[in-house]
């Protein structure tokens, strides 16, 4: 199995923090075209899907295969590059390490075996009525809002309006985006699901730096978030389970 | 009971948080010229007085009355905001909620019931011989440094010359602002009055963002200092009891 | 004793901040010619010393005598000051006082007796065989990426190439530097030996900051890392023991 890539710090670090707000450890699939995971976090409400094809890559080579990484690490290790640094990526199938370079300083990182990592969840597919896309940073404000009254958040459509609602004992938060502030907006008919703010909370961080995101959206079902990342070459989507409204 | 007001985020801000520094809630009393508060603090040491007229809002409508408001709650919701954003305040008397609103995002918070708070203090009139005005970050300079070596500092007039000092067990530390340093300085005798550091540092928060503080001092008498704020639409003052020197 | 002098805030906090990275407390030698001082860390295993020579004060007036200080005190005295600041320094012998002055603030700090603090260390005269200059951050990337790993770190020149590395118990770092990416190196043979990165790490902040820092190495022998400051006008060293490898 070979695997020898160079790639922008800046790049490897958005998509590594987005899979890492999820899940500590994962198994990424290697292929000639690039590379992608799917990921469940512990508690099975949250899944993540990553894909970066090879040419957002500055130099990519790659057979088929599959390794397991420590995320937290991995993280760690790449604040150490500058954002304009290249960093290389080199497997050593005999060593079972993966080395990465950044500057001249080289990190050598033992892989972790796949089969001791949680499997590959299998994505269901939903067909979702409201599908709304606009500035990520509007969904963290809604989200960093939210926390200040409650452990949980609503989001919905209704009619032209994109929502996102908590209520606490005393206080309560709402922010109403129209079809004119957003991006796009369709739906066939009203959404409102709930959703556990810790989650939220954890995928609004890498959601905030993305100037689009699409978020589809029913009526008490899961919430599909997606964006695109490494112009157009890399995407993300997560999957996230409604908690059942307790009014 | 209407209250209806659309004001500057960072006047708002600056406001609430040069009053929070001493007390937690507070009641504001609203009226179709402006908003003002008078509050002393837990422990009876120190008074704050506020007053912002009607036209340092950039809309503004209310008929009279008095509303209670969690200071630290209120801070936090502001914190939300940028410093450019518009802020605005609308008081539901049916429901005693207060609704503000920044850039679509609205946060609804319950007011407190004003006999729950503590009653506003009687500001004493004080005739203080001493009066200097100043930039207050030299205030806030010459506390941050008497934190190092006591938890009291002495601040008075000798002379021309305006003086700070703080003596701890081994070392001492000491401000000198002659006449030409200072904005003004007129008084008609020797001041000097012993401080705790606490509150002075509590207040010094708000006074280092100011460019021009009036501090009236005594011969072991209450401190008063007092300043501007929104383009002079706004005034704030504070009132500190001396402690006694213990040499 | 006379010690009275005025200097550049930034020149007399980086000056004392490469000293306490070692000791706490220490004895300066004052002579008409400058300051200067040698010390040792409390466990022995490394060495500081210091030289400022007279020109890089803006005025400089002393005799011959010692003062001990805590540097602690005076970096956390010194955190006031601005960069751009001058800073005043006047002996007072009577009463064993420094006074330090920043823009008419004067903090007056009591002197250490210096028959309390542990004695000027014998700077033993070595031969090492390695000489390397090179930009200081490159120092501090290498200790900050070893720290990750391990708690020791190994440098060596192997042939044309300087070499940091360090070994955890599943991953491991290196940096290499060849001789074109380095501003000098000589070496009579190959060079290695391993250090405690508690040591460098302390050292490494001071270094970070310097573009250009010579280190001298044997086999299993200490280093000497050496650095100017002040436009020419100050010297830095330091000695540290090394760690016998327990592979």
């Amino acid at each position: 199995m070979v695997f020898r890539a160079v790639i922008d710090a800046d790049v490897l670090k958005n998509s590594i923090e987005a899979i890492s707000t999820l899940v500590d450890e994962a198994t990424f699939k290697l292929s000639p075209g690039g590379i992608s995971l799917k990921a469940v976090d512990p508690a099975n409400v949250a899944m993540v899907s990553f894909e970066l094809t090879s040419d957002a890559f500055d130099s990519y080579e790659s057979t088929e295969g599959e390794i397991g990484l420590d995320l937290l690490k991995l993280v760690d290790v790449l604040g150490m590059a500058d954002r304009s640094d290249n960093v290389g990526l080199e497997l050593n199938e005999t060593t079972h390490k993966l080395t990465i370079t950044m500057r001249g300083l080289s990190y050598t990182l033992s892989l972790l075996d796949p089969s001791s990592i949680r499997k590959e969840p299998k994505v269901p597919s939903l067909d979702l009525p409201a599908r709304v896309t606009l500035n990520g940073n509007e969904l963290r404000r809604a989200v960093k809002a939210a926390e200040k009254v409650s452990d949980h958040m609503a989001l919905g459509v209704d009619g032209d309006v994109f929502f996102m609602e908590a209520k606490g004992d005393t206080d309560q938060v709402r922010l109403e985006l129209a079809k004119d502030e957003l991006i796009h907006l369709e739906a066939s008919g009203p959404a409102r699901s709930l959703f556990s703010l810790d989650y939220l909370s954890d995928m609004s961080k890498a959601l905030g730096k993305v100037n689009e995101i699409t978020v589809c959206l029913g009526k008490d079902y899961p919430i599909k978030i997606d964006f695109m990342m490494a112009d157009g070459k890399g995407k993300v989507g997560y999957l996230l389970a409604p908690r059942i409204e307790s009014e």
